[in-house]
């Protein structure tokens, strides 16, 4: 039941990625390094980290498939659940500690390796039982445990700092550690990029083929069982890295639409736009992408002049990042560019420097340009003791960081205009934006939705790296939808989607 | 955003089934009628309970698919979160209380609902919102407020009590309802036996298709993914009921092989014997079959003779399975007959009698012949005062329930022959178990792995339903194989399954 490797790496079979184990053992040299030249980490001082535990369905016995927790992934690569580990910080030794398990495991389980097979595994320096941790940390004679505490300022969630049996005779401190290892998990180093590159192309192959495959009549969801399929077959993605947006037509104006109250379950119509934004995780490394199409193919005149005025903006800001430049500069470029293009399709009018005053953007863009993106799909760091503050403004609040850019930062590109006809009627009596509205001409894109483009990229050190292919300019997507098309063209219906042959 | 139903029911597109609320009705109706039947229910009683809440990864904003309570589910059907549903026992008048939201959500989440929406959407009584719960039910001036509060006899966790601001103004009784409702869920209406055959046909269905497209050389989880796919794309099963088992090999011998520390990521050899035990989930109403095959279509001599050993087991017990027949006397037929087989292949010897006395049934199948299946794969009800107790036999022990069958019940029938080598070389120093085994003919099957056979079975008024449909005999297997082959003729390869024409 187990199989030797030859070096220690994860791998999900030959087509799919080797993640050598050293990635982690950078990532804690990398920390250790960190802690040493921080003046409040004492000599002998030792990190504790407490790993992820299975999930329930409520009070059943179905666990849900387990996924390690972030912090936790980064050091050690760990893919069991209950563990600790913990890393020496004058040394970098790292030790493992993993939950023993009764006979019973065997049968329902499977093989119970030993410590060495752990130790082997995950290439650390030591492996021991969970149950022998307090013992182990005793021997050790920490100056002081450095645990981890923090507050993720996308979820408003603290983190679960590690406890264990005994810790009450020790020294900890808390505030250190999150602090540190947030700030070395915006910058990722060249393994990670090849990781990140790795999950990217999956899923850029994934949103082709769905291009390719998609016709009028689906059910939105479908969408989402192709995607994820791709990913997972071709791409060892067991994991999606967040709730698949799979919209259609207005729905496509709703930033999260695919949540279980709206679960994706409207036909797509002939001459809607289809708006998905999905993304494979690899080895706990997101991708996050957003293709945006007319579900038929062919777009018509509103359709590629909204897309090309997105297009537009998103093309600015690839042009303009690169290392020292603000985000929240880049979010207004693109902002800017969005509301001229809607002033030339006639949606708004009037002075775009008055328009940004007033922080019109919000109303077709209320979500930030784009986020960090890493293990975490609004990966940590955005906002930090170390970064600058959120903006306050109503175009800038959204934004999930407001970071000056410097090589090795990931994120996301994601402009986007959503006609929510909601937010859109409450503006008209709004005066700080209705003086802008053109009512007459927005009703003609009252049932439209809303366009995102998002790829992801990376901070080089003179501009960025765009990690996402997927065909982009109108033409692009027109040509791939049409060879689509051809190379399926009797699946027109949902039931030959079960191939009648050559698959 | 929204679309006007024509009446009251949950349904993911045409293809689909479409469950009428009347289902969760009659579901209340039925605990009313229980309730008032109880002594200890006194007039005035209001049933309270709390739906499930999203569950996030951690610290992050990720928050996991939400899949609704079983037991909130079983009353309301309501698919969004954080909710709670009350009914007064004397009229069976039912009242959802809903969460509000702020503006928003609009932007995010989508169209924020009217309180008349859901109310028509879920056909109860009455909405309100959950803010309002501690007032509305003051002015029911309720005798008592009944809880829900038991033990999973699985998973050995509680129920989630109802708890609101408030709620210790009432006189609150949290022991009743979990025994009643456990009680009626063990028994199926015609409606819910309705959904679970369209899940079960469905899941049947995608077992059928992996049968026909597997090829050695696949990994293992590239099934899982084929069946998720398959279960979602055309049947509308987001969820699938538990993690998939998909093993291969000797893998197939680990009865939950497939969680993260054993991911599915070996390469099922020609050869391999296959075991595939996956079921999709539709509306929260479970199904559970396992498949096990060659991966090559064509059995072994001794692949055959273990398949069919079990293979008779399982036909014993369909037959003998009616109203008034002991579970656990079913599970000894099994044990019997799969153990004169055993012998008969020259596995083991001696009197059957005697094996059956010594519990070597266990050996070869450390599992219970099959659960109850409900809303969760691991039904509620298995254990409970109204029941028998669980057998205290090592044969028996592991019996998910002990019940006498009734008309409505639902169960699996999944009897199994396993070579888990660790636990077979532990019993040779077993002096209770050795004298039976024949340790040299053991050792040919020391790399086999297991089978099992697996459907889902409604107990009628005179006999069975066999709600699961797939091939089960081997030349039923053998031969729809061989058509799979035929029919993918061009999809040997991994790459090809990325249907090349006429999907």
């Amino acid at each position: 039941m187990s199989r030797a490797k030859a070096e220690p790496m994860f791998c999900l079979g030959e087509n799919t990625l080797p993640v050598s184990m050293s990635l982690f053992a950078t990532n804690r040299k990398r920390l250790c390094n960190a802690l040493r030249e921080n003046e409040s980490v004492p000599k002998g001082a030792v990190v504790v980290l407490q790993g992820g535990s299975e999930i329930g369905q409520d009070a059943t016995d179905v666990d849900l498939v387990f996924r390690q927790e972030s912090f936790f992934q980064w050091c050690f690569g760990v893919t069991e659940a209950d563990c600790y580990g913990i890393i020496e910080v004058d040394t970098g030794k790292a030790t493992l500690f993993m939950p023993k398990f009764s006979d019973e495991y065997i049968v329902w389980m499977g093989e119970i390796h030993s410590l060495g097979h752990f130790k082997a595994k995950y290439a650390v320096d030591d492996t021991k039982y969970t149950t022998d941790i307090a013992e182990a940390l005793k021997e050790m004679k920490p100056s002081k445990l450095l645990t981890l505490s923090g507050l993720n300022t996308d979820s408003g969630k603290m983190t679960k700092e590690a406890c264990f049996d005994g810790i009450s005779s020790f020294v900890v401190e808390n505030t250190t550690l999150h602090k540190e290892m947030s700030e070395l998990r915006v910058i990722k180093t060249p393994q990670e990029l090849d990781v990140m590159r790795y999950v990217n192309r999956v899923s850029s192959e994934a949103h082709k083929e769905l291009m390719r495959r998609i016709r009028p009549g689906w059910l939105e969801y479908q969408a989402e069982s192709v995607f994820k399929h791709h990913v997972y077959l071709h791409g060892g993605c067991r994991h999606v890295a967040y709730t698949c947006v799979g919209a259609s037509g207005e729905n496509s104006a709703v930033l999260h639409y695919g949540h279980a109250g709206a679960p994706k379950d409207e036909k797509i119509e002939d001459g809607d736009m289809c708006l998905f934004d999905m993304g494979g995780e690899y080895y706990c490394y997101a991708s996050d992408i957003t293709c945006s199409f007319p579900v038929n193919g062919k777009f018509t005149e509103d359709q590629k002049k909204i897309y090309e005025a997105v297009l537009k903006a998103s093309l600015a800001v690839h042009k303009a990042l690169r290392p020292g430049v603000s985000w929240v500069d880049m979010h207004k470029l693109a902002d800017r560019i969005q509301l001229q293009e809607l002033a030339k399709i006639g949606v708004i009018h009037g002075s775009v420097d008055e328009m940004m005053e007033a922080g019109l953007g919000y109303l077709f863009m209320p979500h930030g340009l784009g986020h960090l993106l890493g293990h975490d799909v609004h990966d940590v760091g955005g906002y930090s003791e170390c970064s600058p503050e959120r903006p306050k403004e109503i175009a800038l609040k959204n934004l999930r960081t407001a970071r000056v850019m410097q090589p090795g930062i990931v994120l996301t590109i994601e402009p986007g205009i959503y006609f929510n006809w909601a937010t859109i009627e409450r503006s008209f009596s709004n005066p700080q934006w209705a003086r802008f509205l053109n009512r007459d001409v927005l009703q003609r894109f009252r049932h439209f939705g809303g366009v995102r483009i998002e790829d992801n990229v990376a901070i080089t050190d003179d501009g960025i790296e765009n990690l996402t292919c997927v065909p982009r300019t109108v033409s692009e997507i027109e040509a791939h939808m049409e060879e689509g098309r051809k190379r399926y063209e009797n699946a027109s219906d949902l039931g030959s989607l079960v191939p009648a042959k050559g698959t």
